[in-house]
């Protein structure tokens, strides 16, 4: 085999990479989805679909990180290469994380399901249900193109769902305190708040691995401001 | 230079990784300890030197992370050197977490500090706190010794960890419809509890790496009965 032979087969295994990663977001958006509306919509059938499809994302998690293993032995890549792989390895265990949280979204929904409905029928966890879906395919969007503009725009909503998160954990605080019969059941609600604005963070983790991986400079653990003036170089 | 001699520096370098891990390790070990004595004693002052102290935690997951793929770059390690420096790289980000969950505590600790103090002094945080602490240590013990024997004991741990964790969450529960004025402080005391049940996690995280690495086998994602099976082949 020549060279250009080679570097072709290491191209498509490093496309084949992103596409497998692209295809676990897609199922962890999808658990997403399905778990939110399980819960809102109190159908114990989905939730018990949801709940039994988190292997099917665990499965993922571990064949991707086996190929990227692999692709890193056999290759033994340049640096710019090798941190897409790193990447990869890190996005992979975000998405597993967030499967991970819509299972628990699952699990409250199915516990909730049995239980009196508040009026609100649970709409501030269907709103911000969807904020980090959103999120969530933003961000894997912003990984297939290696976006760096797109991903610093994801990353800042990660501020406002989690100001949205502190608002219904205030008022789901109030409705115990005026009525402790509802006590349990609003704890479930907050466990799945929670689940989801953690879903949230993984989201913004996933824009960070980006940025670091077109820019490579490391932005984690710097305030957004600090981020974006990394990145600009200002 | 002779290949003995790259090859003695290479191992230097893995030394040297292993040895930036146990560092890290030491420093979130006594950021889980500061943070519960913080919470259960209530002191301000201890409580604010955890939150400031993070970022000491985050620095170093991102200079491991950084020389992890430089080594890689400049070694081009074979399968079994590079599965180290996979687990280095995964057991970071949950020392990373471990730390970020310390400074919940200790954020909840501090909060706490100007609230009433229940009669049980938080009896029960303590002992949690104690409990991961211990875990913690255990975890990256093994890793530093490559003890799978040791690492499925810790592993095992984390599901008395859950159980202890379940039990304080409905004696809270309990606590606050009993008297609902107390619902405010219990939901921290509550964001506490779940923060250290996060650390069990991620120190049985680290277990699973070390099993991983040693038998090469992933043991992510099966339960405690088959990972034990599937290590001893039986």
């Amino acid at each position: 085999m020549d060279k250009n032979h080679i570097s072709h087969q290491f191209d498509n295994e490093l496309e084949n990479l992103r596409n497998q990663v692209f295809a676990m977001g897609g199922l962890v958006e999808q658990q997403i989805r399905d778990a939110v509306a399980a819960l809102t919509e109190g159908d114990t059938e989905l939730a018990e679909t949801v709940i039994r499809n988190d292997h099917k994302v665990n499965r993922m998690e571990v064949e991707i990180d086996e190929e990227c293993t692999h692709v890193i032995a056999r290759r033994q890549p340049a640096a710019s290469d090798l941190r897409l792989i790193v990447a990869v390895i890190k996005t992979i265990t975000d998405l597993e994380r967030m499967g991970d949280q819509a299972e628990k979204v699952a699990r409250m929904g199915r516990g909730l399901a049995n239980m009196e409905r508040p009026r609100s029928g649970y709409f501030e966890i269907q709103t911000l249900g969807e904020h980090v879906q959103t999120m969530t395919h933003e961000a894997l969007d912003a990984f297939v193109r290696m976006d760096v503009d797109a991903a610093i725009k994801v990353a800042k909503k990660d501020l406002k769902v989690d100001q949205e998160y502190e608002g219904i954990m205030r008022q789901l605080m109030t409705f115990m305190m005026e009525d402790p019969r509802t006590i349990k059941r609003v704890l479930d609600v907050m466990w799945a708040a929670r689940a989801l604005e953690r879903i949230g963070d993984h989201a913004k983790n996933i824009c960070e691995y980006i940025v670091y991986l077109v820019e490579g400079k490391d932005v984690r653990h710097i305030s957004m401001e600090k981020m974006e003036e990394k990145v600009r170089g200002s």
